[in-house]
């Protein structure tokens, strides 16, 4: 046995880009703290607090009893393609044909998948900033060039129209938005969304949209990218509203000519999405599921209501009520320069863990904070007790 | 709604690089005749017959109704990581670090990440022809270069140490080798896997290790490459000898410099892998869960007994023993030049469905055949008849 070279390992020069998540570091803190004894009010963790709903967990028991573990159709299980096409016709009221459906192993399969079809190395993609970390990166894994497009609460937090036509340049492939968006939680209404649509298509580029936070919206429900036009990208996720998120399951739905190319990424990257996953996810669309999500976002939504005026009474500046997802984005100018150190003291010094701006891009991160109300109301009320006597102590 | 633009999709160039398996076709087509009331004996699929061990679909069962259904860390289960670097000192005699275990969603997430922190754009990776296809593929995906090295009985079907010194250049990384290989199902020797290592090692390079067939080898027992060095990626697979194909779970052992990057890599690409295959694969190494597994392997042994003899006699040239996997790749060029057309005519006229060698890489693709054993030996006589009323008809 030879021993480990003394040497760094030789790394490609994309991992210099890729950053690992803050909110990891975050959670390993507060799990360590709590493994020492201490009470730690979890408001960093982004993926719902229940576990996944009885009828799905059913319906995966019955899929291992009958002995479904063999491989599926890289595309996906037809009868999921199915299932899924339906839920676009009764839920949005658009027609999708099953053979634009690729389920994918949750929606950072399709992320990737779709990055890999449209992206030449330099070709450039423009994002929110803030926005989900990943997706710059799995514009860098393929060597394109993510492009962070700082967005306010003049725009919702969104990119709109006029930022396409400021950002837009000859290496441009792709504009990527989401809706509701982490961390920000904002929507894209409709017209906005056909402004995006049109202004992308008119110079050639591709829209690609993040709906994975579709279904937790409170106090309106948000319309899908797809009834703009057939011509878009549209990811979505299990994970969040169906509650799936640890058998990684996700589904895209993509114009019919670039369904062969996905097919052939697929085979290749991944032969196909988790086989299990796929037959419990027959039963996400069932009846008495949806009546158990619609009552966890019901929850959702009374922790937001809770959460964002208890904020703003502390002082965080959250100048936009946040439609969906289960995150607020606050501003912290008037505690902290550094957000960092302003969550660390947080976590050790008042037990509530909670993520710092620089998870999510390069515009302001050192003044925003993100809370994710992934916990129960009394935890909640209990964290924000605790911030409260922090930020006096501090004051 | 507008329509779906009639322009084809616009590619990334990468695509017209990133082909389809043949396989897939076959088995459509295989398929397609089935429901048209054909008999089809199926010597195409690449994944074992039997559906997955009980003692592991209880485990799944377990964990779905314990709720376990929330993301494990990006590196895996902590548990399964152990089990895995057990399964190390207890088959193999060899030490692991859970610390290098990077549990991954199949091979394939293996195979994308160690590509992924290994490859800069135009960095090349030189690989057996004939060969996994994915492999030229993901080299591919992240703008490396795959250089196809032809191999032929000579040299096993595998990559040398001399064919190191003859390829290597200033753009050279890595090397992937695989042992059991597919579709030839040779195995390296450790002296010659310690010759790789040298070779590689020496020029600043990694060794790449696929050892996803390791446990259906036939009347021997592979070593791992980790017992030459830790030096190495080594890549395997609960897919094959487990028996857990549609799970999409596998592992990969690392030198530790490159746990970080690969942690950070993971948590960006994929999140974690997924939940319960990571639970239910924690009793994949159990005695009982081995028991079955050996008595399928004995089954796997006595069908390549079968068919070997049985395709040589029918004028296939198998001038080696394989002595791993479940195919057998055979000459055909007895009967001709043109594999493509011989395996669709074998299909229609005689009802066996086999692979061409056009799906394993370039040198002599149109002389070559994959038979696969992952069907009951009644089932494979009755494809050797079919075949032989088929070549007597032909001849």
């Amino acid at each position: 046995m030879q021993s480990i070279s003394p040497e760094r390992a030789a790394l490609a020069a994309r991992m210099l880009d890729i950053q690992p998540f803050y909110v990891m570091d975050i959670l390993a803190q507060a799990r360590a703290l709590e493994a020492a004894g201490r009470s730690i009010i979890h408001m960093e963790i982004g993926e719902p607090d229940a576990a996944t709903a009885a009828p799905i967990i059913q319906a995966g028991i019955a899929a291992l009893q009958a002995g479904h573990t063999h491989y599926t159709p890289a595309l996906g299980l037809p009868a999921l393609r199915v299932a899924i096409a339906d839920f676009y016709a009764s839920r949005y009221g658009v027609n999708i044909d099953p053979a634009r459906v690729v389920v994918t192993s949750g929606s950072s399969g399709a992320l990737l998948l779709a990055m890999g079809v449209l992206l030449n190395p330099g070709d450039q993609v423009l994002l929110a900033d803030p926005g989900y970390p990943c997706n710059r990166h799995f514009v860098r894994f393929v060597e394109g060039e993510a492009v962070n497009i700082p967005v306010t609460a003049q725009t919702h937090f969104q990119l709109r129209a006029e930022h396409i036509a400021e950002h837009w340049n000859a290496r441009t492939r792709a504009v990527l938005v989401a809706s509701p968006a982490n961390p920000t939680g904002m929507l894209l209404t409709q017209p906005e969304m056909q402004a995006l649509h049109a202004a992308v298509s008119q110079r050639g580029g591709t829209l690609v949209v993040d709906e994975i936070y579709h279904g937790l919206t409170y106090g309106c429900d948000a319309q899908t990218a797809l009834a703009v036009s057939d011509d878009v990208f549209v990811i979505n996720s299990f994970s969040k509203y169906f509650g799936m998120t640890g058998w990684r399951l996700g589904w895209m739905i993509v114009p019919e000519d670039y369904v062969p190319a996905l097919d052939r990424l697929a085979q290749n990257l991944f032969l196909a999405a988790p086989t299990l996953a796929q037959h419990a996810a027959l039963a996400a669309f069932q009846p008495e599921t949806i009546a158990i999500l619609e009552a966890r976002r019901a929850e959702f939504a009374q922790r937001r209501d809770y959460l964002l005026p208890a904020l703003r009474q502390l002082g965080f500046d959250l100048p936009l009520v946040p439609e969906g997802a289960f995150y607020l984005y606050a501003g912290c100018s008037e505690f902290t320069q550094d957000s960092r150190h302003f969550a660390n003291a947080i976590l050790e010094q008042a037990g509530v863990a909670i993520t710092p701006g620089l998870d999510f891009g390069n515009f302001e991160p050192e003044t925003h904070v993100r809370f994710a109300y992934t916990t129960a109301l009394p935890k909640l009320e209990q964290g924000v007790e605790r911030l409260a006597r922090f930020l006096r102590a501090g004051a």
